[in-house]
C-alpha cells in the first residue's frame, strides 16, 4: 500500500489533490497533504477516507523528515526556494520527488545520489514549465522522426481570463501568483532570430510585443520571456536559428502595462518609508517630473506617456484608481508591492469566473526541400474560482506522473525534466481526459 | 608605542599610507599594511622604517585575528561586504575601527558592544561618504547657530578628470572603482522637492539631469543619487521641504551615458554564454529591433535613440568602438562587465593625468524674514595617476581621524558617522593643509 505526500495545499493544489485522492481510492493508496496551515490542507481533502491532512512547518527538519520517511513519493508545491529542503530529505530517505518548478542547480547536483538509489526526481512538471516541454517535444520528435529539420521554434503561454468572465478594461484577472504578475519580465529577455542573438531590456519589453494568432480565439499579444536560449540545449536543437518563448496577453494589455513600467510602478528595488500615509495620487505625482506640463496630474501623466488624456491606456490607469486620493495604507511598501495589492483588489477571479490557459507552439521545419509550418494549440477554460484551468494544468501532470511512478510504469532514475517520450507520451495521453487537448495545424510556407 | 593596521592596499590606499607613515615617524608609531597581495602592500610602504607589509587572507579568521590583536586601531579599506569580519574582531579584541564605507546594519548592531568597551567605530570617513558629511554639517550648524532655518539642501559630488588631462570625447576618466562607474544610479532615486516625494527610475535618471554651476569651473551636469531621504534624519532636519544629493558629470556626459542605458549596455542582470566570440557590433545588433530601420547598424542605433547619425552622442558611441567587429573576448559576460572592460581600456588615467574631485553644497535658509543661499565648493585636482585627488580625499580623513584617536583627542565611543563638531572641526581643519578647501559664497534670494 503506497503513500503519497503532497507538501503545500495552496492556490494550485486543488485539482492535484482531487486527482490523487481518486487514484488512491482505486489503488488502495493513502494521500497525506501537509501545509503550514492545517485548515487549508483539511479543507482540500473534503474528509476523503484515503486522505489525511497534517500541519507542517517545512523549516523544521524533524517534522519534515518524519513525514517524508512515511511516504513513497513526494509532490512538493512549496515556494521554489524551499524545494531543496524536501529534495535533500528525499535523496537521503530514498523517496521519489515531483515538482512543478524549475530545476535549480542545487537540485541538479543531487542527480548522482538520486540515480544511485534508483529514484526519480522530476522537476518542471506543471504547465509552464511542464506541459510546454511535453507537448513541444512530442511535436519536435514527430517532425524529426519524419526526417524534418526544425529551423524555428516559437512557444507562447498565457494564464488569462476566459472571454465570458472578462469584465474589466484590462481584460485580465489573477489566476496565479500575483507577485509574479507584477514582476513578470523583469530582467532582460534573450532569444535567437535568424542566427542573431537578440536582447530586450525590461524597459522596452512591453512595447516590443507582437501579435500571435490563436485559432478560434483571434489575435493575442505576446512579449518575450527572459530565457529562450537554454531551450536550445534542453530540446537538443543547439543550432536552431530562431527560438523564442513568450507570454500571451489580451490585445491592449501590453501597451497599458508598459505605461505602469515606464512610470515606475512595477519597481521592486526600493521601499517608501511613508507609503501607508501616501495616496495613490501622491505616489504617481512622485514619479512625474517638470518636463511634463498639464493642469492636473492626469494631464501630466498623459503628456509623460505621449498620449491624449482620453486614450484607452489612460482609462485603464484611471480605472485602477491611480489618480485617486485614497490612501495606500500599506507601510514601508515599494511600488511593486503597492501595485500587487491594488491588482488583487481590482482583478480578482470571482466565484463563478472562468480562467483560461492558452499555449501555442509554432514549428517551422524543412522537409524534402520544402518549408513547413506546424502549430499546436491548447485553449482550456476553468470551471470557477476554485477549479481553474491553471490549477488543473499545473497540478494534473504531477498527479499523473506520481501514479505512473507508483505503478512502475516510468523506467527512469535521476533528476529530470519531462522531455522524454516515456514520460510525455503516457502523461499527455491521460491529460486529454481532462481537457488538455492540443489542436494541430500544418501548412506549407512560401 | 601605538600600532596602526591598514587592511587593503588597493587603488585609494596610497595617500592614506603615506600620511600614516609620516605620522608614525613623528609619534614613534608603527604602521602595518595587510593586503591579499604582499607585493601590493610592500610597494606602497616604500621601505619606510616605521612600516611593515604583510600578506593577509581576510577570510582566514586566525590570520586576521592575529594581526588585529597586535593593533591599537584598524583602518579597513576592504570591499564593503568584508568590513563586518574586521569589525567583529575589533569589537571582540577591543580595537578602534575606521572605514570609508557606508555603515551597514550589521556594523550598526555592534554599537552597544563597542560603546561598552570604550571603542570608536567610525564609518563613512572618506570623500562621499565622509567629507560630504563633515563639510555639510559644519555649514548647517553654522546656519542654525546663527538662527537660520534650512529649507533646502542640495549636495553634489563628482570624481572627474581635470580639464588639462581631459583628452577624450566623453570627458571622463576612471579614478575609482570601474564597476561602480558602470552600475552608477541603478535602482530608483528618491528625493524631496517642496514637500513632495520624488522618484526617478534608472531608465530616466540620466535624461532627467540638471545643470549645476560650479564657481570658477562653469556648468556641470548632475543626476540624482539613489538615496537623499535618509539624510533628513542623519543631518537632523526631518522636516526639510527640499533635499537632493546628486552626482556631477561633464556637460554632455549624461545624454551619452543615457544612450548606453537605453540600449541596455549597463545591464548586470544576465550573462551571455557566447560573449567571448561575439563582436561589439553583434552585441549592439542584438539590442536593436525591427522598429528601427537604417542601412547599417549605426543608422539603426541613431534611429532607435532618436538622433541624427552625426550627433555627438553617436560620435561618443563610435569612439568607444561599439560598432566595430572586434571580438569582446570575455567569456560568459553580461553587458555591464563587457562595458566595464571596454571603459577600462578607453578611459584610463594615464601616468601624468590629473583627476579632479568636485563637491558642492547648496543651502537655502530663512533668517530674519529673508531667504538666503549659501554655497560651499571644493575643487581639488590630483598630481598624477598614483597621487589622485580621489585617493587623497578618500584616504586622508581616515588617517587624520586615526591620528586624533591615538592622540586621545576624540572623546567619542560607539558606532558613528562624522557629523559631530568634535570630529569634523579638527579633521576639516587639518585637511586644508592638503588642499581640501571649500570656497564659500552667500547671497540673498528673491
Amino acid at each position: 500500500m503506497s503513500n503519497i505526500l503532497i507538501i503545500g495545499a495552496g492556490r494550485s493544489a486543488g485539482s492535484l489533490i482531487q486527482y490523487m485522492l481518486h487514484q488512491a481510492a482505486a489503488h488502495q493508496w493513502n494521500v497525506t497533504v501537509a501545509d503550514a496551515d492545517f485548515h487549508t490542507a483539511e479543507e482540500k481533502m473534503n474528509a476523503h477516507p484515503k486522505g489525511r491532512a497534517v500541519a507542517l512547518n517545512v523549516l523544521n527538519a524533524d517534522e519534515r523528515k518524519a513525514l517524508i520517511s512515511n511516504a513513497d513519493i513526494v509532490i512538493s508545491l512549496l515556494p521554489p526556494h524551499l524545494h531543496i529542503e524536501a529534495a535533500r530529505d528525499c535523496a537521503t530517505l530514498g523517496k521519489h520527488l515531483i515538482t512543478a518548478s524549475y530545476v535549480s542547480k542545487e537540485i541538479q547536483q543531487l542527480d548522482e545520489a538520486v540515480r544511485a538509489k534508483g529514484l526519480l526526481f522530476m522537476g518542471e512538471m506543471g504547465l509552464d514549465p511542464g506541459i510546454d516541454h511535453m507537448s513541444a517535444m512530442q511535436s519536435i520528435h514527430q517532425i524529426q522522426s519524419g526526417g524534418g529539420v526544425v529551423t524555428a521554434f516559437r512557444s507562447y503561454t498565457g494564464g488569462l481570463v476566459a472571454p465570458e468572465s472578462d469584465t474589466n478594461p484590462w481584460h485580465y484577472k489573477i489566476s496565479w501568483n500575483p507577485r509574479n504578475v507584477v514582476l513578470a519580465g523583469q530582467g532582460t529577455a534573450q532569444y535567437m532570430e535568424n542566427g542573431q542573438l537578440k536582447f530586450i531590456p525590461y524597459n522596452r519589453l512591453f512595447k516590443d510585443h507582437h501579435l500571435v494568432y490563436i485559432p478560434g480565439m483571434g489575435p493575442y499579444e505576446a512579449y518575450a520571456n527572459r530565457d529562450s536560449l537554454s531551450y536550445r540545449s534542453l530540446y537538443e536543437m543547439p543550432d536552431i536559428p530562431s527560438i523564442l518563448r513568450g507570454t500571451l496577453r489580451h490585445v491592449g494589455f501590453c501597451e497599458a502595462w508598459n505605461a505602469l513600467v515606464q512610470i515606475g510602478l512595477t519597481d521592486a528595488s526600493f521601499n517608501i518609508a511613508d507609503s501607508a500615509h501616501l495616496s495613490y495620487h501622491q505616489l504617481l505625482e512622485g514619479f512625474m517630473d517638470k518636463h511634463h506640463p498639464g493642469k492636473n496630474l492626469k494631464e501630466r501623466v498623459a503628456h509623460f506617456l505621449g498620449l491624449e488624456p482620453g486614450h484607452p491606456v489612460m482609462e485603464k490607469l484611471d480605472w485602477l484608481g491611480l489618480f485617486s486620493n485614497k490612501k495606500i495604507g500599506i507601510p514601508n511598501a515599494g511600488p511593486a508591492v503597492i501595485l500587487e495589492n491594488l491588482l488583487l483588489e481590482k482583478w480578482p477571479l470571482l466565484e463563478n469566473d472562468k480562467d483560461m490557459v492558452i499555449m501555442q507552439h509554432e514549428f517551422e521545419y524543412n522537409l524534402a526541400g520544402k518549408k513547413h509550418l506546424k502549430t499546436a494549440t491548447l485553449v482550456m477554460k476553468g470551471e470557477n474560482r476554485q477549479d481553474t484551468a491553471m490549477a488543473k494544468t499545473v497540478g494534473l501532470p504531477m498527479g499523473i506522473l506520481a501514479k505512473l511512478v507508483l505503478l512502475g510504469k516510468i523506467p527512469l532514475t535521476g533528476v529530470h525534466i519531462p522531455v522524454m517520450k516515456e514520460v510525455y507520451e503516457p502523461v499527455l495521453e491521460e491529460l486529454t481526459n481532462y481537457g488538455v487537448v492540443f489542436e494541430e495545424h500544418e501548412r506549407l510556407l512560401d
